[in-house]
């Protein structure tokens, strides 16, 4: 079974997710810089959402890259994981309306937690069908970003009932550590061209 | 005529559906969790229906694997199908918003059952398509399952009157009995390209 | 220059007009009949619209078979239909929910008549592509229906201010003559396949 | 690394983006024509935003005509461009439902004017991944049109203070500059398949 169909369904769930969050933002009724003013939170909670979807279009498209056979398994692990991802539009709004406050910050570390172990489900179960030699395990070797990204998810998450500012650095801290493509991947793909 | 297209428009559809039922969860502009809590049956209920519509993503993707040739028929067919399954944000937001009281309750059954027999249809108008060799029609055997989510369906949709949560639970069973992937399928196909 | 990310955007853009058309049928807060009571007119205008959209995505289809190389004309003859189609769910929602009164009526055979007239361009857009041999030209013969229905929609709009239950009568038998998919331009197709 | 997948999530977002444009048209419960009336600056704010999100779905189809070879570079330069893309649909609701008064006015070309420098980095993003003999270079050209249009949409932000009449003139004077498809980039193409 081909994985045409699960590329198109997921850029179309993506695409959708990532264009929705933009309505969170109300067109202000107000036509002057005070009726703007309430919007910069959502709009930076906007940016930061967009640049996680995008990281995660990013590396979705690199593991799906490595496989080549599409299993009930992998169907189930990456409709999960779009699941969180649909999520996002929510909690960016709630984070991004109420001002990054202390609950909200907290709900928008727990969707990031759950799409990044979703993710790593995802991962692990395209690495099982591809056996013994899997190019996709071959290519995130040690997966340090992988490992560290959910424990700094959940310190945030903790930090936002204390600093929520804080908490929301840590979340940017994780978007830079992803912002770089995973060339890992991208090398082991080329090597396996070769 | 291809079928590429069909496929690319109902995963469009798809991935919009299962996308904007995120917005009848609207962002409480309270920041406490006293906020959230009417939340809960809302995301409950989209839950149930993000399962569904991947179930039905699911199968359509394995039942359009055995059909090469679109007809006039199967494009109306599918429209259908997806006439139905457009309705789920609806009645997803409805029964969630009055916490799966009784009337909204049978009304997602409604829709539940319509989209089991607009699918039913898709199936035979393939399946006609094939001619008496249908790949379809063995691979679907005695499609049990098929036949038995409309009668549980309508004993969702007239339980929902005296008990809304039997009503539900029999929706969630039937979610259960599908989300194993229609292997019969999986092996037919694999047999046929052997 | 080929014609795939065409049909790709084309389908993006339909699956989305016919999705979004139903947040128009706002989630009513009441639990009981009473609630959906107002709902049925924007229901009735929604399965119309709906009919419609398919319509136009299974001709759009058919026409676009018979086309193999797209210019830049036909890439804003396309946008301009999909311009007036992107109003679907405007006039579906301003119609269903003022219960088919004058004006929405009216307003309502406008975007179809504007849209049937933008199919018209994309049609002889790409039939003048095609040169004197044009396979497009052939599949649609005289075109009755292409010049029907125009009448009827003006027809219809006029009707509007009198009667707009018989003018969404004339709506509804133009789907109906559409509903039928465009087999002449499958004969052809297939003849020039043999 | 093919650029499938890029084309298709380019695709779907701005689909995405010039449906939910007409969204900002919130059906008017009032069914007479004084209903409408505060609808007209959003009908043609909408209209001239439909133009943009076409040119430059238009320009990026030619564009990535010229490229084979997709880098992590080019991915999130295309994400960059996306992203305020994807604010159109929140500049335009401003601009129409205030009436195209001044500052709704001026953002509204700040978000034309990041777009256009989004896509001259993308441009420039891709002709440095092709190399000294880059296709997308020779095709370009001098590239005037390029060049002109952030200077004339900077003109546009500060004459929306004074007038912001002339300053959407200025804005609807670049969209007919680009109106006409990119086909030096035709051209060069033709020529290097011939």
């Amino acid at each position: 079974m081909g994985k045409t169909r699960l590329e198109a369904f997921s850029d179309g769930v993506l695409a959708i997710v990532i264009t929705i969050m933009v309505l969170e933002m109300k067109v202000p009724h107000d036509a002057s810089l005070a009726g703007l003013g309430p919007l910069i939170p959502v709009f930076l909670s906007y940016v930061l959402s967009f640049i996680y979807v995008g990281i995660y279009w990013n590396n979705h498209h690199h593991m799906l890259h490595t496989c080549s056979r599409v299993t009930g398994g992998i169907l189930w692990a990456n409709l999960h994981l779009l699941f969180w991802l649909s999520l996002f539009p929510f909690a960016t709004g709630w984070m991004g309306e109420n001002h990054f406050s202390g609950l909200p910050t907290a709900l928008y570390g727990v969707v990031l937690l759950a799409a990044a172990i979703a993710y790593w489900i995802l991962q692990q179960t395209i690495i099982a069908s591809q056996g013994p030699s899997s190019k996709l395990r071959i290519a995130i070797g040690n997966d340090w970003k992988g490992k560290l990204s959910p424990a700094l998810y959940t310190m945030g998450i903790v930090l936002s009932f204390f600093s929520p500012w804080i908490a929301t650095a840590v979340y940017i801290v994780v978007a830079c550590l992803w912002l770089i493509p995973d060339r890992r991947i991208e090398r082991v793909v080329q090597q396996h061209d070769a």
